[in-house]
């Protein structure tokens, strides 16, 4: 379990999300509790904060987060790389994946839809734009509520390469010397 | 320099494009050549192989990749970190930015935008949807030609987290034991 959480700025979520590592994208509606593996998202604007996330009309979670307008991003670590795949190999119709795969969900500050307390970080979405939900399902949320865990500062996460086989996220590199502005 | 590079199936471009790795997007328009990089990229669809990017109109890169329709996405290695780096602190409106950091401009197949060589990976693209440039500076491209180096399978690769700070690429995890369907 990560250790405690505070808020964090939405428009410095680029830190977690923009490594391009493995989400875990939770929703509610109608009294139902949901979640889906997501590895098709980017970071599109700092302030307000967006990110742009390619939700499949064939997941159980499109129709749930469609109809609420809401989801949360959840960043996992390594140690649920099981979890991982399971739930991306698992549909929301037939199961309750909190319950089946033993993860808490918790309260969110400004959505209905959970936070997965097991994740390092949890970031709540709000739908900012579905210009491209029918032609591409390709959802842009604004992050409005973020929570992350103090440490590590760089937590561990996977990376989704195809074929079942996740990239772990390795080293840092600092070359802050070489910048002469913001990238 | 990378080893040979083969032909490689445009539907599999999320291999190495999933992970969420830096790229450096080369372009050519009015007979000049440019290279930035972008860490806001997201894998859109399989087949056809399309390949969502944020590319701010404060880039020179922006008008040349608007007014030709095209670019490649090159895939660089951790080796090129520092040149990264400072293709990202630079601009094309002053430098060339082949010359000023010893990169080689080879054609390409099917655009007129150059392929990086010492770069693992080139994705020719071409422009597939502008819906969402004007507001967004979003660009959806159609990967119509990849070229991957054979060698490593998994290349070591940098992702950006903001503040001068790079994760580098580390294990790899296979799980291909808890997939039961292609995620």
């Amino acid at each position: 379990m990560p250790g405690k959480k505070s808020d964090f700025p939405v428009s410095d979520v680029r830190k977690y999300l923009e490594p391009g590592p493995i989400v875990l994208v939770s929703s509610r509606w109608q009294g139902k509790n949901n979640i889906m593996t997501m590895g098709w998202h980017s970071v599109m604007e700092f302030s307000p904060s967006l990110v742009g996330c390619l939700i499949s009309s064939g997941n159980h979670s499109f129709g749930m987060i469609r109809g609420s307008g809401e989801c949360v991003i959840n960043l996992p670590t390594v140690e649920l790389i099981d979890t991982v795949a399971r739930i991306g190999n698992s549909t929301g119709s037939e199961i309750d994946k909190f319950d089946a795969f033993d993860l808490t969900a918790e309260e969110a500050g400004e959505v209905d839809a959970p936070l997965i307390k097991e994740c390092h970080a949890n970031f709540e979405c709000r739908l900012h734009d579905d210009a491209l939900v029918e032609k591409y399902n390709f959802f842009i949320f604004e992050v409005i509520k973020a929570h992350v865990a103090s440490k590590p500062e760089h937590p561990k996460t996977m990376h989704y390469t195809g074929d079942g086989v996740f990239m772990l996220s390795g080293k840092m590199a600092k070359r802050r010397a070489l910048f002469t502005k913001v990238l």
